[in-house]
């Protein structure tokens, strides 16, 4: 038997686009002989949907996409996700589905039973958790299908659900385990995924055929890596990350385990492929092309440049460099030297002008109160003016670069810096933005040195530095992955070693920032627990603060 | 048997004044004989806690403050919400449970069964839902236990979940049922609230004694609104809208059903005293007490002024009149009079200077490209930038003043009108906006006349008028109410006599500009869906758009 896994990129909502793309593997899968073909979780309509699900609409247009499906697929079976009705009126509206339809005939329809709803996930928000299971018989196999989430329930000393759905599958003895998936990336997502497959085939002792989406869904990134892990947990084949694929796998080969192909693993590689991917999608699902960004000279816009350039090409990015009379002279000459290695274009606004013009017209109201972060403001605000008027005029999608350490802390200036369609590093710590840096200039110089090796400043007033207002970014990092990725909370974080006062300090940062944060761009996701929609705090709380 | 309701305002996470206001009225409600006494769902830690509930750190802390009340409770029983462990590994780590403790003892903790997780419910997020159900025996009387949700699925032709906690409990024969809520305010919802009291009521032949949190916690307002409803389904009493509320009922006087006392219900007048209450509350909580607007001359700032000055008092509410070339001189005359009415600060800064220096500063970029949203952008960037600084310099909050019709199709400028802490009236359609502005001058003219009546314009380019881009605000504000309130797709809503034009016109401005709301400020919801945490879209969809 011939199983073939496509690894696709879908839009969410776009229909057509999606459901041509599935017909035209499917038309290529009877070309190369293949029994059954595998698309992802809720293919038809893309991953996550979110409250689309509750229009009707929406869910016909699903129907009618299954229904273009069923009928192109005369002489072979597909595999596919898919929003179905729930007929009875108690219980939500909707299952989260999978399609087994062959030959025109939809044979099987198994429904999702362990919704995430956590993280980024809000699936019981929608769905209804399926209770029945039933093997698929096809061409004398047994076939077990699954949808994401269902075989992630076993091996956790702290399991989420109360039930396995493979515990009932089991008992019919499939041949294989097909699960059709939308598991979004993160940097050590790819080696849980192996580990949950591995525990499954040990515990089941049958082969599973895992195949995911791939693509960024705004903040969202689907890192692809779909999977075929034979019987006794050996990875038979990792597909690649970050692209669409698509590969045909004979059942018996599998059995026979002649062969164990895995993607090499490479936080910084994955986070920077991840980010590239994201970037791109972001400008090619909204239908546009061009980017726009303020060089500070410093290495979260640069990174962001260099990032932006790859993923939309240098035709396609322009930077503005904007001096103030805090900016040292070098910020200027590293952006410069930056945009003609990049071979972007630049151009140099000055807004000194600007600022001052503020100040004459604030004189009245301000009188002769000093300096304090108003003006460090204006000069930020400014500068985001200037950005989004040229995005304006010339249809750029303005690229926010700021990273999580600041985001985390409120190290930044809301409608200045923090401006932008999408914030590209925000999910990024500062320790890791140097990570990416000299893994961008692994081969070669690409963001000159000088921007890496220089303290950081905003520049917002004469000789500021980072290290004035914030700890040591190695500190602080550790701290805030403490807090946002494990949840730590205070004494846990102390007891760490970490000096108490700095700890309360940096929380209550966090805590009182949380009004800044809901206003800002969505940022890709990398981490395990990236600020948005992924992180859900109130404002008003009174809670570390 | 007496039984006191204590409807108060928690605040998230800030477990000190929480328990201390619990306790306190623990203390009063012993002095006036009552044998119980019930507080509303998680009320010691305020509801909606969000993410903070998955930090342990945080459940120790409500751990701490049911000791507290615990030992408060001599000589009198407490029913009180709070979130509990779940003993098990399997499931969610938490259940959102009321306690109902005696004498210092906790005699029982029913565990929520219905755990709302669709519009800005998340607490499946959370909690593994309850299973079990017994009654409290106390001082002779069978007491059932429940909590918000718990009471809501009966009667509905399509009911969310599939259990009824009631069916179950009413088993046991309870004398009366304690309903622990946090059931948050929309102008249906007292309506709402009362017929799903009286099925209860009516169905199981017991009376009720519901409780509700009162007061906001950024967008989610609670109003109150708490009920004791005889058996018959008689509403005994409704206690008041929008303040706290203590009161004692007698159980045979309840029985006796011996009065009626309903809170009148005036949609208006609801939208209004909710919109007050939730401006106070999000300074109060946040430990601010100055806002500052800006006064176009248009009803939204009007309307958004009154409600501050309302809320926080004329002396803490300061505004700029910022007029452009494109202004008329009514905007500024209509300012001043609306502010020399309401005896607040006003300063006027003319933003002709500001946008020539952006425009010279720009030429060498724009050339002799045309006028476009670009300049008017620039104006609103301007002014948003202004009121950012003021707020800077003496510590306001800026109120954004943008209405629920604009925000929906996207008629704003982001990080210029669009700006500010808090949305006031960002829930409220532009009619609505009207009737607003009709019930604040129901004794005597305080929002000039001319701004009621002049046409509404967003003067940023010589003799503009909403109505040059959009369709009449009652035309617009029907097919909105049918897309995002009723969720109709385009078939359902041209179906009722709509022009299909029209109709995928605002439904696609609509879903192009999830992007500039998903940026903006919390909006006070006030009606069953508004934009912000209880309407989740995706960004990159493709779906109407």
């Amino acid at each position: 038997m011939k199983i073939a896994l496509a690894q696709l990129n879908y839009h969410i909502g776009n229909f057509d686009e999606n459901v041509s793309k599935i017909i035209d593997h499917i038309k290529k899968t009877k070309a190369d002989q293949v029994d059954i073909v595998c698309f992802g979780e809720l293919a038809v309509c893309g991953y996550p949907p979110r409250d689309f699900l509750e229009f009707s609409d929406f869910i016909r247009k699903c129907d009618a996409a299954i229904e273009k499906i069923r009928q192109a697929s005369q002489g072979i079976a597909v595999v596919v996700g898919a929003p179905t009705l729930n007929p009875v009126p108690e219980g939500k509206d909707l299952y989260n589905s999978a399609y087994f339809i062959a030959d025109q005939e939809i044979l099987y329809v198994q429904h999702k039973a362990l919704l995430p709803t956590y993280d980024i996930f809000d699936e019981y928000r929608y769905f209804e958790p399926g209770s029945e299971f039933q093997v698929v018989d096809y061409k004398g196999k047994k076939i077990a299908l699954t949808v994401c989430e269902d075989i992630w329930n076993i091996g956790n000393e702290n399991p989420l659900y109360v039930t396995c759905p493979l515990d009932h599958l089991i008992e019919q003895k499939p041949d294989f385990v097909i699960n059709v998936s939308a598991s979004p990336f993160d940097y050590d997502h790819a080696e849980d995924r192996i580990e949950i497959l591995k525990e499954n085939a040990l515990r089941y002792n049958v082969p599973l055929f895992y195949v995911n989406h791939v693509g960024a869904q705004t903040e969202v990134i689907f890192d692809g890596g779909s999977i075929v892990m034979s019987a006794s947990g050996n990875v038979y084949e990792e597909m690649a990350y970050f692209e669409e694929a698509y590969a045909i796998y004979d059942l018996d080969s599998v059995i026979a385990e002649d062969q164990s192909l895995e993607q090499p693993k490479d936080k910084i590689k994955e986070i920077h492929d991840g980010l590239v991917l994201g970037v791109k999608d972001y400008f090619g699902k909204l239908g546009f092309s061009k980017a726009i960004i303020g060089l500070s000279g410093g290495i979260d816009s640069a990174i962001t440049t260099v990032l932006a350039v790859e993923a939309l090409g240098a035709d396609n990015v322009r930077v503005i460099l904007m001096p103030s009379q805090f900016s040292s002279q070098h910020s200027v000459d590293d952006s410069v030297k930056l945009s003609e290695t990049l071979g972007i274009h630049y151009d140099i606004i000055n807004i000194e002008e600007i600022y001052k013009t503020y100040m004459h017209k604030l004189e009245p109201i301000f009188g002769n109160l000093p300096f304090n972060v108003t003006e460090e403001n204006l000069q930020a605000r400014a500068r985001g003016m200037l950005l989004m008027a040229v995005s304006n005029k010339f249809g750029n999608i303005v690229l926010n670069t700021s990273n999580k350490s600041e985001a985390a802390v409120g190290y930044g200036t809301l409608y200045g810096d923090m401006c932008g369609g999408l914030s590209v590093i925000g999910d990024v710590y500062k320790t890791e933005v140097y990570e990416l840096a000299h893994y961008i200039n692994r081969n070669s110089e690409i963001i000159p040195n000088h921007i890496i090796t220089k303290p950081p400043s905003a520049e917002l007033r004469p000789n500021q530095k980072d290290s004035d207002s914030l700890p040591d970014y190695d500190i602080l990092d550790e701290i805030l992955k403490l807090y946002i990725e494990e949840r730590q909370g205070p004494d846990e974080i102390i007891a760490k070693g970490h000096d108490p006062a700095l700890v309360k300090r940096i929380l209550r940062l966090v805590n009182i920032n949380e009004f800044k944060r809901y206003q800002t761009a969505p940022a890709l996701r990398v981490s395990s627990k990236a600020f948005g929609m992924g992180r859900r705090m109130p404002i008003v709380g009174k809670y570390l603060s």
